[in-house]
């Protein structure tokens, strides 16, 4: 029930068509009697740096889900910028502390994490190989080394994407072992696709399942089907392994606390989304 | 369900507290299967110019509900302003045209004259007279001239109101006749009060109820309560009448027409509205 004193979460992007969070969301806070709205807000890059601004200074705006093509540009226009989100280049969340500021933060990777850990791996001191060096792939390394991982491999076939990666990890980890140049997933203990790789039939797989160690767990973003041809030969191979859809609701409750809401377990936000 | 084609109609004003329109709105979108959205958005008078632009340039916006402290500038912000608009002196709703261009008009007048009509009452050919020329008088005052009255009494405690709004008539109805000066109701077929009188207690009555024709129609803006001591008196004269809300869920179709969008009757919005 919207009445005049419902909170907006702004869903800024374009075009509107595919987003899913109103239906993730949504569903939620009305079961729960959470005040809040997540709003779909099409918005084209031309006009986002000075919507952003002027949606904030709404008495009732209580955040924003930045989606494309604004999650690189966001970074210029908040006020402070998250370590996870400067190392990822990008936020996907913005909200307004008590004194204006705007806060932009990244959770892509945080959803990778949390699935991993909620599945009985760890990340503290493992070796992590990150394939893909992109925006998903860069929020996914930052996660994974606020998480405490020892060592990152990072590989994308534009090798400049990954040593720039590699150069904004070290400067907010200096102790982090990270490598460059090879998507060999030997010897990793969690291993990333973070290429659109296996969107497209036909598509290579991204890394060398044959070298893939059995013990690994790894991790997939694309989205267009559970099970990819690479998760298909993950499992194949008797690796643990974690769909794209599980890190999209393992990172929904690390907004609900960004937001300072009430949250819930992934699985209850699964069961109650009303996605088509 | 709202979704990712979900438009918006953005409701603009500050403060949102007392925002009804969602409550009228959004339930009947709902039952119809309109993929619509009434947004409370709290928006600040040295925001309002430059955000309502930039709403209107989201992929999704359909239209605003403007409400205070927003009416009256909204005519320097648009690109069109509606004769009843113009003489209203203020907008309550906005629309973007195909090309791009915002689209002002008033539908305060209009609830009171849809209203009338229904009750079976005539405007065309009558005599109306308006107590209060300010933001509410005016849009009836305009009003009761697009719906072809044919003479206007209007009075104001600050005399100058009723003769600009006496000017704003004319320019734009060069054959109605309009006198200003006199609240004496003698003689009228419609009377509205257009005040606040009638919201406090212990205010005077807006006219003198001892000369009102009991055949008149009358008219009440006031809506803290059903009955004024306005309508009371009224009624004891034997006057038939309209009491505020009628004015309010009277104008919703209008609105819904403005908007493009599929339209029912007042007492359907009425008996479908959640207001609390």
């Amino acid at each position: 029930m919207i009445t005049g004193t419902t909170k907006l979460i702004g869903h800024l992007g374009f075009p509107t068509e595919s987003f899913k969070s109103p239906m993730i969301y949504n569903p939620y806070f009305e079961r729960e009697g959470i005040d809040v709205l997540v709003v779909p807000m099409g918005c084209r890059s031309e006009d986002y740096p000075g919507f952003l601004k002027l949606f904030f200074r709404l008495s009732n705006a209580l955040g924003a889900l930045v989606t494309m093509p604004h999650k690189v540009v966001t970074l210029a226009i908040v006020d402070e910028v998250r370590p996870t989100a400067a190392i990822a280049g990008a936020c996907n969340a913005v909200r307004r502390e008590a004194d204006g500021r705007l806060v932009g933060e990244m959770f892509d990777g945080e959803g990778f994490v949390r699935g991993l850990l909620r599945k009985g791996r760890e990340v503290a001191g493992q070796r992590g190989l990150v394939v893909g060096a992109g925006g998903v792939g860069s929020a996914i390394a930052a996660s994974l080394a606020r998480a405490g991982i020892a060592e990152l491999g990072l590989f994308d076939s534009h090798a400049a994407a990954a040593d720039e990666l590699r150069r904004r990890l070290v400067g907010h980890y200096p102790a982090l072992r990270v490598a460059t140049g090879s998507n060999d997933p030997a010897g990793f203990d969690i291993v990333v696709n973070a290429t659109p790789l296996g969107m497209r039939h036909g598509d290579p797989l991204p890394v060398d399942v044959a070298r893939l160690p059995p013990s690994a767990f790894v991790g997939e973003v694309v989205l267009t089907h559970e099970i990819t041809p690479f998760l298909d030969a993950v499992r194949a191979r008797g690796c643990a392994f974690q769909i794209g859809t599980d890190m999209l609701f393992e990172q929904i409750p690390a907004y609900l606390e960004f937001f300072g809401l009430p949250s819930t377990t992934p699985d209850d936000l699964r069961a109650i989304a009303q996605l088509r």
